[in-house]
């Protein structure tokens, strides 16, 4: 039987706890404990939770980022594409009953003043968002599908950021509705 | 010379620090010393740090409705009411360097999944910053200004929505241009 990876067990477990619980809230003894590991080995993985907070935010990124790989399917219509897109996002969101949010989103308000280096990684994160939602409307105003009276970046950024406010939303009231919101005005007003 | 008033003393004192560092991030310690009272006095006038940020939150949302009153104003038309609110609150975003971000869209992600009772406050303060951008859109509306395709109650939970996805991007990014890119896109776009 291989030898289980500490960290890698550090980092998934804390990918759950963190979403759900916020970090300021989460102890690392928590974390240990989530994640079956003696208390006295985070240490000898992490400097401080704060190293693990980036590595958590990374981890996270890259799973959005598979997520968002559909964006890039040329076999879809633009507008299809991000239809699906934030279709799925709005399930994986239903999936905690709205209640966790965007680990993005989550660490941006709590931490930005707290951390440099998470406030940092986050705008790595919303940069490779932002990224591959520009491609994807950039495709939609070449094809006349998407309006184009604003430049593609400044939609997809503004969408980017939209989406957090949605999702901030939902938490707040514990319902689907901001998200469907969401999607309806995207769809039929921003980009139509 | 007047009593002073200590449990005004805590919610001022602590309108500031819950603000700027979050709520987990703050001890009771923390707020006792910024208010400049006694700590042991601070279980004389709360139960729990959760009944000061409840409100704590109240307050917030009784000084944006004050800088709200102006969406109100007949005397203008809706969009530049709209302009000039929004344009206010990307200066207030401004003054904390983009650092404080909305205690709204703070409590609204970090806490919502830990306490019920200022989850409910939020939701009540979103209630009523959706309430004063539907009245001025539903004017503008009816008087031709602003576009009509979506109902202005659906506008205006867009509206206060993305304007949270703005200010958590800005806090992210330390800087103005998500705000700005909200104004643009609010007033050009998305009502226009």
């Amino acid at each position: 039987m291989p030898k289980p990876n500490v960290k890698e067990q550090i980092v998934a477990a804390s990918l759950t706890l963190l979403h759900s619980k916020g970090f300021n809230a989460t102890s690392v003894q928590d974390i240990t404990e989530a994640a079956g590991v003696p208390k006295g080995s985070f240490y000898n993985h992490f400097t401080s939770k704060e190293e693990l907070g980036v590595e958590v935010l990374q981890r996270y990124t890259e799973q959005a980022g598979q997520i968002g790989a559909q964006l890039g399917e040329s076999s879809l219509p633009p507008l299809e594409r991000l239809r699906s897109y934030f279709g799925k996002m709005v399930e994986s969101n239903a999936a905690s009953e709205f209640n966790a949010g965007c680990l993005l989103g989550n660490f941006s308000t709590e931490l930005s003043n707290q951390s440099p280096a998470i406030r940092l990684q986050a705008r790595q994160s919303f940069a490779s968002m932002g990224a591959m939602l520009e491609e994807v409307i950039a495709q939609g105003q070449r094809d006349g599908s998407i309006a184009n009276a604003q430049p593609a970046r400044e939609l997809a950024n503004f969408t980017a950021d939209a989406w957090q406010g949605a999702v901030l939303r939902a938490k707040a009231e514990q319902d689907r509705a901001p998200l469907d919101r969401f999607v309806d005005m995207l769809l039929n007003r921003i980009l139509a």
